[in-house]
């Protein structure tokens, strides 16, 4: 029996791994997605999702998350929460909503507290040391304060061929307070239909969700094309069209996964990502956009995770 | 030169008959869209639209707009944003920000606040009556809270060939705080691209977002069908679907315009919607489902005017 889980960032790894382990002993598609997810949202140098994501401009930690069931296509799915552990855990369980299953802000934050949510300061001392001095180098060197939109992105597909989506973020760094990216939208920044299969995003929120990538791909692979020809063709065509359209076009990466447990993945940036199913173990993989809409994977190197994690938890200077 | 404008609900009909006007005067379809929507938001008797529209469950009134530019894929939405007399003029500057362009609570409010948007009370003396009324009415009779989402949609094509989108909306009548709908969301709310067309939503947002159809429409109208059969077919298809995969489907209406002016709807409830182009006069329409994944669509009746001016004015009991 098929299964298999795929999701953004070299961040997602370990999650990866944990979550073929609950696939192979007929674990839910849902439960490893929120898995998957909830990993990154603890670890605390990862600095773009969860505990450890870095703050608005205010030092207000926001977080969006959202949560897709295949089967059933329920969403939830929350945008500017604040103080909850796992933002994951709550999309999931707004998506059992049949009204109110997206909500926003102080209504977000709201109803974890009163739904009985694990609250907690999620500013490190680190994240906001940051953020200190990134508000420093803004007054000195005039520097644009936007980036770090690493959002976690997952998909996975069970035994019984159910699949399930997920996103978790804290969005773009020194972001206005209130600003929302694709994390949390459906289409953009995540869709999945277990007939099918499914995709999730991380990049440039506000350019993602001119594209409605994450949904374009699952409707090439109903086409009939594999996850890597519907993310190459949905994605490179999109770079080019934006480019056109609006002159400029932000970094996007995607990831899918087809009912097979076959993957694709594109992008217009290095991108890191983790993959594994029931015939291959989890392995962090490369990516780089290649030439004529095609993109070039490789397998990380042991160099590249040393330098990662020398820089993931280098000193503040 | 080919124009024109297509919009939801009944209550659009004055909008379109004067964005028919600037269009035909060399106006902008960006110009027309933000023109149509205002028209709504002023008026004090729609009750599910800016002014007038009815509030959460604690009695605020809490809005949703998107703004769509068709040539360049600009987007700006704003979400429970309260306050402010005209959402869909700050989600249309917002489309201009390359970061931070979707906004979302308190930040979308002092967004509004600090970029010398118009304040207002937007909840009427009426609105806050009917929130009173339903409240005691769902203490006495366990009643449902849940009504009225008949969201402001429209697409507008200029006779430059630029078509725009855009949506507002005050949400599901009690919703929770910091519910958000499918309004503004791109590709579920609107979807616009100038050289093939643009559709946009109304209905259940918690459904709606499950399928994507503004964008589906638009893409099917690329693969050369016309907006009728687009819309026919997204619509009616996902109605199906998500009545197998979910056991219901929430009210769902499109309305779509092609880069030529031709239009279509598409609704799996009792819809009106008004439009017009350069080859006819704006006029008023209802449509229902049809058999075999068509509509009917009519032209309005005096009778069915009569009967919505007076249940829109009536007195509340």
């Amino acid at each position: 029996m098929k299964f298999g889980s795929i999701a953004t960032w070299r961040m997602s790894h370990e999650g990866i791994e944990d979550s073929l382990e609950l696939l192979k002993n007929n674990g839910t598609s849902n439960d490893a997605i929120e898995m998957i997810i909830k990993h990154v949202e603890d670890y605390p140098y990862y600095k773009s999702v969860g505990y450890g994501g870095l703050p608005n401009i205010e030092g207000i930690l926001e977080m969006d998350a959202a949560f897709m069931d295949g089967d059933t296509f329920q969403i939830g799915a929350v945008a500017g929460i604040t103080d909850v552990c796992h933002p994951i855990s709550v999309a999931r369980k707004l998506s059992h909503e049949k009204f109110n299953s997206f909500l926003v802000g102080q209504g977000a934050t709201k109803y974890a507290m009163t739904n009985g949510f694990e609250r907690k300061n999620m500013l490190t001392e680190r994240a906001r040391k940051l953020w200190e001095k990134r508000l420093d180098d803004m007054a000195k060197h005039s520097l644009s304060p936007y980036d770090g939109h690493d959002t976690i992105g997952a998909i996975s597909l069970d035994k019984t061929g159910s699949m399930s989506a997920g996103t978790s973020s804290s969005g773009l760094f020194m972001k206005k307070p209130g600003r929302v990216g694709d994390s949390p939208l459906s289409g953009s920044g995540f869709y999945v239909d277990s007939d099918i299969g499914g995709a999730a995003a991380t990049g440039l929120g506000e350019d993602l969700m001119k594209g409605i990538l994450s949904y374009e791909i699952v409707r090439k692979m109903e086409g009939g094309m594999t996850p890597q020809e519907a993310c190459d063709e949905a994605v490179y065509s999109f770079h080019d069209k934006l480019t056109k359209k609006y002159g400029k076009c932000g970094a996007m990466s995607l990831v899918a996964m087809n009912n097979k447990g076959d993957w694709g993945v594109a992008t217009n940036v290095e991108f890191t990502f983790s993959v594994g199913n029931d015939q291959n173990k989890a392995a962090i993989y490369i990516a780089n956009m290649g030439e004529n809409h095609t993109t070039m994977i490789e397998p990380i190197t042991q160099e590249w995770l040393d330098a990662y994690e020398n820089r993931i938890k280098a000193p503040i200077k």
